[in-house]
């Protein structure tokens, strides 16, 4: 199953080529990010596309850039996201999760490697990227061509009896 | 691009047949939600397949259970996700929603429909499922065969440079 290949191959990148990435394979890592599905098709996604002289803030606010030619920052609109009506509650992180695991996933069919990366300096990274009082920052995903291969540690996983139950 | 036409097919459906889904499927998914990604890869999520006398009660706790023959309640146990050390960000939720997009497309892929649930009674779900006061509910998936086909209103998205800029 192409697909669950898919999945399973895609690990943490951390060292990444200088080469740039085509503009093509942007474009398609910013149609996937288009075409994904949000609460109530709010679409609040707002993402950051950072190259050249921007990289050098992402180094202000985190230590995992790693040295990336590429960077997205992952943010939402809190002001267009969904909340729910029972308890307010904000869908617009899950929102950007799917965004962003779309993202991923289409840099990993295109031969990219990717880091998911949620440890950074909130305030620093706002302030840095002028990101407005509305947006959330959800995170940033470091892309380029793989400098190296993954070690086994990389694919670690539970099996699926420990995550999914009958009853809890 | 294959992947592409998956993420661009893909709807939130809303009616299903009533023919059970077959278990390789639903073992497929469960896969797919296994070899998710998560943050620092501590796999906090804790999923429910609910089948048969225990669809009764999604329809106790959300009006969009739809029918389906199957659904899931994705959780995700708190004490286990990783949090951000510089301000204590739970990134559980986002964990959640990166598996629930994996099981999202594995079921796309093997011909089924599906919708993303979280408009539901959080304290009744709670109840009803006996979820830990340690795990954090996500939300639901009903998943089946599509009884109809989507509408056009489905498909509709902001243009990529809605959503993407070079800065804020």
């Amino acid at each position: 199953m192409e697909l669950l290949e898919l999945f399973k191959k895609r690990y943490s990148c951390r060292g990444f080529e200088k080469r740039e990435v085509e503009q093509e394979k942007i474009d398609m890592i910013m149609e996937a990010a288009a075409v994904a599905p949000t609460a109530v098709n709010k679409q609040p996604q707002r993402i950051l596309v950072l190259r050249g002289e921007e990289l050098k803030k992402v180094d202000e606010c985190t230590r995992f850039g790693f040295d990336a030619p590429l960077n997205f920052l992952i943010c939402y609109d809190k002001e267009q996201s969904w909340h729910r009506r029972s308890d307010n509650a904000d869908h617009g992180m899950i929102d950007s999760a799917i965004v962003h695991t779309h993202m991923l996933l289409m840099a990993e069919s295109l031969g990219l490697g990717t880091t998911w990366v949620c440890a950074f300096d909130e305030p620093k990274a706002r302030e840095l990227f002028n990101v407005p009082d509305n947006y959330v920052i959800e995170g940033f995903m470091p892309t380029g061509y793989p400098a190296a291969e993954p070690s086994e540690m990389h694919f670690k996983r539970k099996p699926v009896n420990e995550i999914f139950f009958d009853k809890f």
